[in-house]
Protein backbone atom coordinates (compact mmCIF):
# COMPACT_ATOMS: atom_id res chain seq x y z
CA UNK A 1 0.00 0.00 0.00
CA UNK A 2 1.22 3.40 -1.06
CA UNK A 3 0.36 6.33 1.18
CA UNK A 4 -0.28 9.62 -0.34
CA UNK A 5 -0.77 11.83 2.82
CA UNK A 6 1.98 12.30 5.63
CA UNK A 7 -0.20 12.49 8.78
CA UNK A 8 -1.53 8.91 7.65
CA UNK A 9 1.99 7.55 6.84
CA UNK A 10 2.94 8.70 10.01
CA UNK A 11 0.30 7.38 11.92
CA UNK A 12 0.79 4.13 10.21
CA UNK A 13 4.33 4.55 11.48
CA UNK A 14 3.20 5.05 15.31
CA UNK A 15 0.64 2.18 15.28
CA UNK A 16 3.27 -0.15 14.65
CA UNK A 17 2.13 -0.69 10.54
CA UNK A 18 4.57 0.69 8.47
CA UNK A 19 8.34 -0.13 9.05
CA UNK A 20 9.44 0.33 5.36
CA UNK A 21 11.76 3.01 3.22
CA UNK A 22 9.95 6.20 3.23
CA UNK A 23 11.16 6.34 -0.72
CA UNK A 24 7.55 6.73 -3.01
CA UNK A 25 5.40 7.68 -0.18
CA UNK A 26 3.60 10.78 0.48
CA UNK A 27 4.65 12.04 -3.25
CA UNK A 28 5.24 15.96 -3.11
CA UNK A 29 6.42 16.19 0.80
CA UNK A 30 9.75 16.78 1.96
CA UNK A 31 11.16 14.34 3.05
CA UNK A 32 13.85 14.53 6.03
CA UNK A 33 17.00 13.01 7.92
CA UNK A 34 16.83 12.85 11.29
CA UNK A 35 19.47 13.52 13.45
CA UNK A 36 19.07 14.02 17.13
CA UNK A 37 22.00 15.14 19.76
CA UNK A 38 21.94 16.43 23.46
CA UNK A 39 21.67 19.79 23.81
CA UNK A 40 25.12 19.99 25.56
CA UNK A 41 26.31 18.97 21.33
CA UNK A 42 22.78 20.97 20.28
CA UNK A 43 25.39 24.38 19.53
CA UNK A 44 28.26 22.77 18.18
CA UNK A 45 26.21 20.47 15.41
CA UNK A 46 23.74 23.43 14.73
CA UNK A 47 27.18 25.66 13.45
CA UNK A 48 28.25 22.56 11.73
CA UNK A 49 24.77 22.76 9.72
CA UNK A 50 25.18 26.25 8.99
CA UNK A 51 28.60 26.02 7.93
CA UNK A 52 28.15 23.10 5.78
CA UNK A 53 24.85 23.77 4.32
CA UNK A 54 25.17 21.35 1.31
CA UNK A 55 25.35 18.03 3.32
CA UNK A 56 23.02 19.38 6.08
CA UNK A 57 20.79 21.98 4.49
CA UNK A 58 18.22 22.70 8.07
CA UNK A 59 14.84 22.20 7.07
CA UNK A 60 13.89 22.57 11.28
CA UNK A 61 15.51 22.58 14.54
CA UNK A 62 13.54 21.46 17.21
CA UNK A 63 13.57 23.33 20.52
CA UNK A 64 15.09 21.50 23.20
CA UNK A 65 13.06 18.23 24.91
CA UNK A 66 10.16 19.07 22.07
CA UNK A 67 8.88 16.66 19.91
CA UNK A 68 6.39 18.24 17.60
CA UNK A 69 7.72 20.00 14.33
CA UNK A 70 6.26 22.97 13.26
CA UNK A 71 6.57 21.25 9.98
CA UNK A 72 4.48 18.25 11.31
CA UNK A 73 1.89 19.28 13.71
CA UNK A 74 0.60 16.23 15.22
CA UNK A 75 3.38 14.37 14.81
CA UNK A 76 6.12 13.23 17.57
CA UNK A 77 9.82 12.69 16.84
CA UNK A 78 10.44 9.99 18.93
CA UNK A 79 7.57 7.27 17.68
CA UNK A 80 6.69 8.83 13.80
CA UNK A 81 9.95 7.64 11.60
CA UNK A 82 9.87 3.85 10.71
CA UNK A 83 13.34 3.31 11.92
CA UNK A 84 15.61 4.68 14.51
CA UNK A 85 19.37 4.23 15.20
CA UNK A 86 21.25 4.99 18.53
CA UNK A 87 24.85 5.69 18.29
CA UNK A 88 26.84 5.51 21.56
CA UNK A 89 30.71 7.19 21.41
CA UNK A 90 30.52 6.49 18.08
CA UNK A 91 29.56 2.71 17.55
CA UNK A 92 25.84 1.86 16.51
CA UNK A 93 24.20 0.52 19.69
CA UNK A 94 21.06 -0.68 18.30
CA UNK A 95 18.35 -0.05 15.93
CA UNK A 96 14.63 0.35 17.13
CA UNK A 97 11.25 1.14 16.37
CA UNK A 98 10.51 3.93 18.71
CA UNK A 99 12.66 5.98 20.90
CA UNK A 100 10.10 6.99 23.28
CA UNK A 101 11.70 5.02 26.21
CA UNK A 102 15.19 6.54 25.88
CA UNK A 103 13.81 10.36 25.22
CA UNK A 104 15.80 12.91 27.41
CA UNK A 105 14.71 16.64 27.97
CA UNK A 106 17.64 18.04 26.85
CA UNK A 107 17.43 16.48 23.37
CA UNK A 108 17.61 18.89 20.54
CA UNK A 109 15.91 17.30 16.92
CA UNK A 110 17.67 18.62 13.53
CA UNK A 111 15.53 17.44 10.57
CA UNK A 112 17.94 17.88 7.26
CA UNK A 113 16.71 18.14 3.82
CA UNK A 114 17.03 14.32 1.85
CA UNK A 115 17.27 14.37 -2.15
CA UNK A 116 14.05 12.71 -2.62
CA UNK A 117 12.82 16.02 -3.73
CA UNK A 118 15.30 16.55 -6.58
CA UNK A 119 14.81 13.17 -7.56
CA UNK A 120 11.21 13.63 -8.35
CA UNK A 121 11.70 17.30 -10.57
CA UNK A 122 14.47 15.19 -12.24
CA UNK A 123 12.35 12.61 -13.30
CA UNK A 124 9.53 15.07 -14.20
CA UNK A 125 12.14 16.21 -16.46
CA UNK A 126 12.45 13.10 -18.40
CA UNK A 127 15.77 11.79 -16.44
CA UNK A 128 15.37 8.51 -15.54
CA UNK A 129 17.29 7.13 -12.48
CA UNK A 130 18.77 4.13 -12.68
CA UNK A 131 18.09 3.16 -8.41
CA UNK A 132 14.34 4.25 -8.43
CA UNK A 133 13.60 2.36 -11.43
CA UNK A 134 15.59 -0.72 -9.70
CA UNK A 135 13.47 -0.10 -6.66
CA UNK A 136 17.21 0.33 -4.71
CA UNK A 137 18.46 2.90 -2.51
CA UNK A 138 21.06 5.11 -3.84
CA UNK A 139 24.76 4.31 -3.90
CA UNK A 140 26.74 6.74 -1.08
CA UNK A 141 30.65 7.20 -0.89
CA UNK A 142 32.64 8.51 2.19
CA UNK A 143 34.66 10.62 0.39
CA UNK A 144 37.94 13.06 0.83
CA UNK A 145 36.09 15.98 0.67
CA UNK A 146 36.35 17.56 4.17
CA UNK A 147 33.66 19.27 5.79
CA UNK A 148 34.11 22.51 7.86
CA UNK A 149 34.77 21.68 11.25
CA UNK A 150 32.53 23.35 14.29
CA UNK A 151 33.74 22.87 17.32
CA UNK A 152 33.42 18.81 18.35
CA UNK A 153 32.64 18.10 14.84
CA UNK A 154 34.42 17.62 11.85
CA UNK A 155 35.26 14.80 9.04
CA UNK A 156 34.42 14.30 5.52
CA UNK A 157 31.69 14.45 3.51
CA UNK A 158 29.36 11.37 1.81
CA UNK A 159 27.72 12.15 -1.45
CA UNK A 160 25.04 10.19 -2.96
CA UNK A 161 26.09 9.05 -7.03
CA UNK A 162 23.65 9.00 -9.58
CA UNK A 163 24.73 7.61 -12.94
CA UNK A 164 23.86 10.62 -15.22
CA UNK A 165 23.76 10.36 -19.62
CA UNK A 166 26.02 13.24 -20.71
CA UNK A 167 23.06 14.93 -22.59
CA UNK A 168 21.35 15.43 -19.30
CA UNK A 169 24.13 15.99 -17.02
CA UNK A 170 23.76 20.39 -17.46
CA UNK A 171 19.94 19.33 -16.60
CA UNK A 172 19.95 17.69 -13.08
CA UNK A 173 22.79 20.33 -12.34
CA UNK A 174 20.06 23.37 -13.10
CA UNK A 175 17.36 21.48 -11.84
CA UNK A 176 18.97 20.16 -8.29
CA UNK A 177 20.51 23.82 -7.91
CA UNK A 178 16.57 24.81 -7.57
CA UNK A 179 16.19 22.75 -4.29
CA UNK A 180 18.54 24.10 -1.71
CA UNK A 181 17.28 22.20 1.18
CA UNK A 182 17.71 18.86 -1.02
CA UNK A 183 21.48 19.33 -1.12
CA UNK A 184 21.35 21.93 -4.06
CA UNK A 185 23.82 21.29 -7.03
CA UNK A 186 26.34 18.62 -7.48
CA UNK A 187 29.79 18.73 -5.39
CA UNK A 188 31.83 16.68 -7.96
CA UNK A 189 30.53 15.38 -11.22
CA UNK A 190 33.00 12.47 -13.55
CA UNK A 191 36.00 11.39 -11.56
CA UNK A 192 35.43 9.57 -8.56
CA UNK A 193 39.29 9.26 -7.65
CA UNK A 194 39.50 12.85 -7.18
CA UNK A 195 37.27 12.64 -4.18
CA UNK A 196 38.44 9.49 -2.53
CA UNK A 197 36.21 6.74 -4.01
CA UNK A 198 38.60 4.18 -4.37
CA UNK A 199 36.00 1.45 -5.95
CA UNK A 200 32.92 3.06 -6.99
CA UNK A 201 31.20 -0.41 -7.43
CA UNK A 202 31.53 -0.69 -3.87
CA UNK A 203 29.26 1.83 -2.40
CA UNK A 204 29.76 2.67 1.71
CA UNK A 205 26.01 2.95 2.09
CA UNK A 206 23.26 1.88 -0.24
CA UNK A 207 23.12 -0.10 -3.05
CA UNK A 208 25.39 -0.31 -5.81
CA UNK A 209 24.47 0.97 -9.28
CA UNK A 210 25.76 -0.06 -12.99
CA UNK A 211 27.33 2.78 -15.14
CA UNK A 212 27.23 2.70 -18.22
CA UNK A 213 29.33 3.53 -21.41
CA UNK A 214 27.46 6.71 -22.07
CA UNK A 215 26.90 8.04 -19.00
CA UNK A 216 29.28 10.43 -15.82
CA UNK A 217 28.94 9.75 -12.39
CA UNK A 218 27.31 12.87 -10.82
CA UNK A 219 27.68 13.08 -7.11
CA UNK A 220 25.50 15.08 -4.66
CA UNK A 221 26.26 16.28 -0.70
CA UNK A 222 24.72 13.83 1.49
CA UNK A 223 22.09 13.61 4.56
CA UNK A 224 24.16 10.81 6.00
CA UNK A 225 27.48 13.08 6.30
CA UNK A 226 26.43 14.00 9.93
CA UNK A 227 25.42 10.45 10.94
CA UNK A 228 29.16 9.72 9.51
CA UNK A 229 30.77 13.02 11.08
CA UNK A 230 29.06 12.13 14.41
CA UNK A 231 30.54 8.89 14.53
CA UNK A 232 34.02 9.64 13.87
CA UNK A 233 34.03 12.17 16.85
CA UNK A 234 32.95 9.76 18.69
CA UNK A 235 29.74 11.85 20.15
CA UNK A 236 28.42 10.47 23.52
CA UNK A 237 25.19 10.03 21.78
CA UNK A 238 23.16 10.61 18.82
CA UNK A 239 19.96 9.25 17.37
CA UNK A 240 19.49 9.04 13.68
CA UNK A 241 16.76 7.92 11.36
CA UNK A 242 17.30 3.89 9.67
CA UNK A 243 18.66 4.12 6.28
CA UNK A 244 15.95 5.01 3.93
CA UNK A 245 13.58 5.33 6.80
CA UNK A 246 12.84 9.11 6.63
CA UNK A 247 10.78 11.22 9.01
CA UNK A 248 7.76 12.52 6.27
CA UNK A 249 6.82 16.30 7.02
CA UNK A 250 3.76 17.97 5.47
CA UNK A 251 5.85 20.89 3.85
CA UNK A 252 5.19 20.81 0.03
CA UNK A 253 9.01 19.83 -1.52
CA UNK B 1 39.86 59.34 2.54
CA UNK B 2 37.91 56.67 0.80
CA UNK B 3 39.50 53.14 1.80
CA UNK B 4 39.61 50.43 -1.16
CA UNK B 5 40.47 47.40 0.81
CA UNK B 6 39.04 46.15 3.59
CA UNK B 7 42.65 45.15 5.45
CA UNK B 8 43.58 48.80 5.25
CA UNK B 9 40.26 49.81 6.47
CA UNK B 10 40.25 47.19 9.35
CA UNK B 11 43.72 48.71 10.34
CA UNK B 12 42.55 52.18 10.55
CA UNK B 13 40.11 51.25 13.00
CA UNK B 14 42.30 49.23 15.07
CA UNK B 15 44.41 52.17 15.02
CA UNK B 16 42.19 54.53 15.69
CA UNK B 17 42.25 56.43 12.61
CA UNK B 18 38.85 55.79 11.47
CA UNK B 19 35.39 56.12 13.51
CA UNK B 20 32.68 56.87 10.80
CA UNK B 21 29.97 54.49 9.25
CA UNK B 22 31.85 52.19 6.84
CA UNK B 23 28.94 52.62 3.86
CA UNK B 24 30.98 53.63 0.73
CA UNK B 25 33.74 52.17 2.00
CA UNK B 26 35.47 49.13 0.61
CA UNK B 27 33.02 48.87 -2.48
CA UNK B 28 32.96 45.40 -3.32
CA UNK B 29 32.88 43.68 0.08
CA UNK B 30 30.53 42.47 2.20
CA UNK B 31 29.62 44.16 5.09
CA UNK B 32 28.48 42.76 8.58
CA UNK B 33 26.08 43.74 11.48
CA UNK B 34 27.47 42.31 14.60
CA UNK B 35 26.57 40.04 17.47
CA UNK B 36 28.24 38.85 20.29
CA UNK B 37 26.52 36.77 22.75
CA UNK B 38 27.52 34.75 25.65
CA UNK B 39 27.60 30.89 24.95
CA UNK B 40 24.81 30.38 27.31
CA UNK B 41 22.49 32.10 24.68
CA UNK B 42 24.35 31.30 21.62
CA UNK B 43 22.22 28.18 20.60
CA UNK B 44 19.25 30.05 20.97
CA UNK B 45 20.16 32.98 19.05
CA UNK B 46 21.82 30.87 16.49
CA UNK B 47 18.83 28.93 16.21
CA UNK B 48 16.30 32.17 16.19
CA UNK B 49 19.23 32.96 13.23
CA UNK B 50 18.23 30.02 11.33
CA UNK B 51 14.77 29.97 12.16
CA UNK B 52 14.52 34.17 10.61
CA UNK B 53 17.01 34.10 7.57
CA UNK B 54 15.48 37.15 6.16
CA UNK B 55 16.29 39.82 9.01
CA UNK B 56 19.18 37.41 10.05
CA UNK B 57 21.47 35.83 6.91
CA UNK B 58 24.49 34.24 8.52
CA UNK B 59 27.50 35.00 7.40
CA UNK B 60 29.70 33.97 9.92
CA UNK B 61 29.43 32.31 13.46
CA UNK B 62 32.81 32.12 15.10
CA UNK B 63 33.27 29.43 17.96
CA UNK B 64 33.51 30.79 21.57
CA UNK B 65 35.53 33.09 22.22
CA UNK B 66 37.49 33.13 19.01
CA UNK B 67 38.17 36.43 17.65
CA UNK B 68 39.21 35.79 14.09
CA UNK B 69 36.76 35.08 10.88
CA UNK B 70 37.58 33.18 8.59
CA UNK B 71 35.93 35.90 6.53
CA UNK B 72 38.27 38.55 7.22
CA UNK B 73 41.94 36.65 8.21
CA UNK B 74 44.07 38.72 10.17
CA UNK B 75 40.98 40.76 11.87
CA UNK B 76 40.33 40.83 15.15
CA UNK B 77 36.12 41.14 15.81
CA UNK B 78 36.91 43.06 19.38
CA UNK B 79 39.03 46.11 17.50
CA UNK B 80 38.03 46.21 14.19
CA UNK B 81 34.20 47.74 14.52
CA UNK B 82 34.27 51.66 14.40
CA UNK B 83 31.65 51.74 16.99
CA UNK B 84 30.22 49.14 19.42
CA UNK B 85 27.35 48.97 21.93
CA UNK B 86 26.79 47.32 24.69
CA UNK B 87 23.38 46.42 26.09
CA UNK B 88 22.69 45.18 29.46
CA UNK B 89 19.49 43.64 30.58
CA UNK B 90 18.09 45.06 27.47
CA UNK B 91 19.50 48.31 28.28
CA UNK B 92 22.42 50.34 26.55
CA UNK B 93 25.25 50.45 29.05
CA UNK B 94 27.64 52.25 26.77
CA UNK B 95 28.98 52.98 23.85
CA UNK B 96 32.45 51.93 22.59
CA UNK B 97 35.74 52.22 20.25
CA UNK B 98 36.82 48.77 21.48
CA UNK B 99 35.71 45.90 23.45
CA UNK B 100 38.92 43.70 23.54
CA UNK B 101 38.68 45.26 27.64
CA UNK B 102 35.06 43.74 28.33
CA UNK B 103 36.28 40.12 25.79
CA UNK B 104 35.14 36.69 27.66
CA UNK B 105 36.33 33.54 26.88
CA UNK B 106 32.51 32.12 26.01
CA UNK B 107 31.93 35.04 23.74
CA UNK B 108 29.90 33.97 20.39
CA UNK B 109 30.47 36.38 17.36
CA UNK B 110 27.52 36.41 14.81
CA UNK B 111 28.47 37.67 11.37
CA UNK B 112 24.87 38.75 9.85
CA UNK B 113 24.34 40.05 5.75
CA UNK B 114 23.67 43.73 5.58
CA UNK B 115 21.93 45.51 2.79
CA UNK B 116 24.52 47.42 1.28
CA UNK B 117 25.82 44.27 -1.24
CA UNK B 118 22.17 44.93 -3.11
CA UNK B 119 22.05 48.61 -2.85
CA UNK B 120 25.43 48.73 -5.00
CA UNK B 121 24.19 46.49 -7.05
CA UNK B 122 20.58 48.79 -7.82
CA UNK B 123 22.22 51.95 -8.17
CA UNK B 124 24.35 49.81 -10.85
CA UNK B 125 20.89 48.60 -12.66
CA UNK B 126 20.07 52.61 -12.54
CA UNK B 127 17.84 52.86 -10.02
CA UNK B 128 18.97 55.79 -7.55
CA UNK B 129 18.80 55.14 -4.05
CA UNK B 130 17.74 58.82 -2.48
CA UNK B 131 19.51 57.94 1.53
CA UNK B 132 22.68 57.28 -0.55
CA UNK B 133 22.43 60.13 -2.60
CA UNK B 134 21.68 62.12 0.02
CA UNK B 135 24.38 60.77 2.50
CA UNK B 136 22.00 59.80 4.78
CA UNK B 137 21.75 56.48 7.26
CA UNK B 138 18.73 54.23 5.88
CA UNK B 139 15.17 55.00 7.20
CA UNK B 140 14.31 52.12 10.05
CA UNK B 141 11.32 50.78 11.09
CA UNK B 142 9.92 48.76 14.08
CA UNK B 143 7.12 46.77 13.04
CA UNK B 144 4.10 44.70 13.79
CA UNK B 145 5.59 41.26 12.03
CA UNK B 146 6.30 38.55 14.40
CA UNK B 147 9.86 36.84 13.65
CA UNK B 148 9.84 33.40 14.10
CA UNK B 149 10.85 32.73 18.45
CA UNK B 150 13.42 30.57 19.17
CA UNK B 151 14.42 29.81 23.24
CA UNK B 152 14.39 33.30 24.75
CA UNK B 153 14.71 35.04 21.76
CA UNK B 154 11.21 36.38 20.18
CA UNK B 155 10.17 39.94 18.99
CA UNK B 156 9.35 42.17 15.85
CA UNK B 157 11.22 42.74 12.93
CA UNK B 158 13.02 45.00 11.83
CA UNK B 159 12.52 46.99 8.17
CA UNK B 160 14.54 49.30 6.25
CA UNK B 161 12.54 51.38 3.72
CA UNK B 162 13.55 52.89 0.40
CA UNK B 163 11.39 55.01 -2.00
CA UNK B 164 11.23 53.47 -5.44
CA UNK B 165 9.53 54.47 -8.39
CA UNK B 166 6.51 52.36 -9.46
CA UNK B 167 8.08 51.48 -12.50
CA UNK B 168 11.51 50.15 -10.72
CA UNK B 169 9.58 47.90 -8.08
CA UNK B 170 10.21 44.83 -10.24
CA UNK B 171 13.61 45.66 -11.21
CA UNK B 172 14.53 45.79 -7.24
CA UNK B 173 12.47 42.67 -6.15
CA UNK B 174 14.19 40.82 -8.38
CA UNK B 175 17.70 42.15 -8.10
CA UNK B 176 17.82 42.06 -4.12
CA UNK B 177 16.40 38.42 -4.63
CA UNK B 178 19.91 37.39 -5.85
CA UNK B 179 21.13 38.75 -2.40
CA UNK B 180 20.33 36.16 -0.11
CA UNK B 181 22.48 37.02 2.09
CA UNK B 182 21.84 40.73 1.69
CA UNK B 183 17.97 40.21 3.39
CA UNK B 184 16.96 38.64 -0.26
CA UNK B 185 13.54 40.27 -1.49
CA UNK B 186 11.49 42.73 0.06
CA UNK B 187 9.19 41.38 2.84
CA UNK B 188 6.39 44.14 2.28
CA UNK B 189 5.67 46.84 -0.41
CA UNK B 190 3.68 49.98 -0.56
CA UNK B 191 1.37 50.08 2.76
CA UNK B 192 3.32 51.13 5.70
CA UNK B 193 -0.06 50.88 8.01
CA UNK B 194 -0.55 46.93 7.27
CA UNK B 195 2.48 46.50 9.02
CA UNK B 196 2.44 48.78 12.15
CA UNK B 197 4.06 51.00 10.57
CA UNK B 198 2.13 54.77 12.37
CA UNK B 199 4.63 57.20 10.73
CA UNK B 200 6.46 56.88 8.10
CA UNK B 201 8.09 60.46 8.46
CA UNK B 202 9.40 59.08 11.87
CA UNK B 203 11.26 56.18 11.26
CA UNK B 204 12.77 54.08 14.71
CA UNK B 205 16.24 54.23 13.93
CA UNK B 206 18.51 55.79 10.68
CA UNK B 207 16.77 59.16 8.93
CA UNK B 208 13.49 60.07 7.41
CA UNK B 209 13.58 60.23 3.75
CA UNK B 210 10.91 61.93 1.82
CA UNK B 211 8.73 59.85 -0.46
CA UNK B 212 7.50 61.64 -3.51
CA UNK B 213 4.47 61.02 -5.49
CA UNK B 214 5.22 58.51 -7.76
CA UNK B 215 6.84 56.41 -5.47
CA UNK B 216 5.88 53.16 -3.20
CA UNK B 217 7.95 52.36 -0.13
CA UNK B 218 9.45 49.16 -0.11
CA UNK B 219 10.31 47.14 2.86
CA UNK B 220 13.21 44.76 3.47
CA UNK B 221 14.49 43.48 6.71
CA UNK B 222 16.66 44.69 8.10
CA UNK B 223 19.93 43.49 10.52
CA UNK B 224 18.70 45.96 13.30
CA UNK B 225 16.26 43.26 14.10
CA UNK B 226 18.64 41.23 16.54
CA UNK B 227 19.45 43.90 18.56
CA UNK B 228 15.92 44.88 18.89
CA UNK B 229 14.58 41.50 19.92
CA UNK B 230 17.84 41.30 22.50
CA UNK B 231 16.65 44.45 23.93
CA UNK B 232 13.13 43.03 23.92
CA UNK B 233 14.17 40.06 25.45
CA UNK B 234 16.37 41.89 28.01
CA UNK B 235 19.38 39.69 27.66
CA UNK B 236 21.69 40.02 30.26
CA UNK B 237 24.63 40.87 27.81
CA UNK B 238 25.38 41.30 24.09
CA UNK B 239 27.58 43.53 22.37
CA UNK B 240 26.64 45.03 18.84
CA UNK B 241 28.06 47.40 15.96
CA UNK B 242 26.91 50.85 16.73
CA UNK B 243 24.27 51.81 13.62
CA UNK B 244 26.07 52.03 10.56
CA UNK B 245 29.40 51.24 11.53
CA UNK B 246 29.95 47.42 10.19
CA UNK B 247 32.18 44.87 10.07
CA UNK B 248 34.00 44.91 6.98
CA UNK B 249 34.83 41.40 5.68
CA UNK B 250 37.11 40.44 2.83
CA UNK B 251 34.49 38.35 1.17
CA UNK B 252 33.04 39.94 -2.81
CA UNK B 253 29.31 40.91 -2.26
Amino acid sequence: MIYDQPQALRLAVRDGNFRQPTSGHAGGYLQANLMIVPEADAFDFLLFCQRNPKPCPLIEVLEPGATEPRCAPGANIATDVPGYRVYRHGDLAGERESVADLWQKDFVTFLIGCSFSFEAAVQQAGVPLRHVRQGRNVAMYRTNIACTPAGRFSGEMVVSMRPVKSRDVAKVVEISGRFDVAHGTPVHIGNPGAIGIVDIARPDYGDAVDIEADEVPVFWACGVTPQWVAQKCRLPLCITHAPGKMFVTDLRG
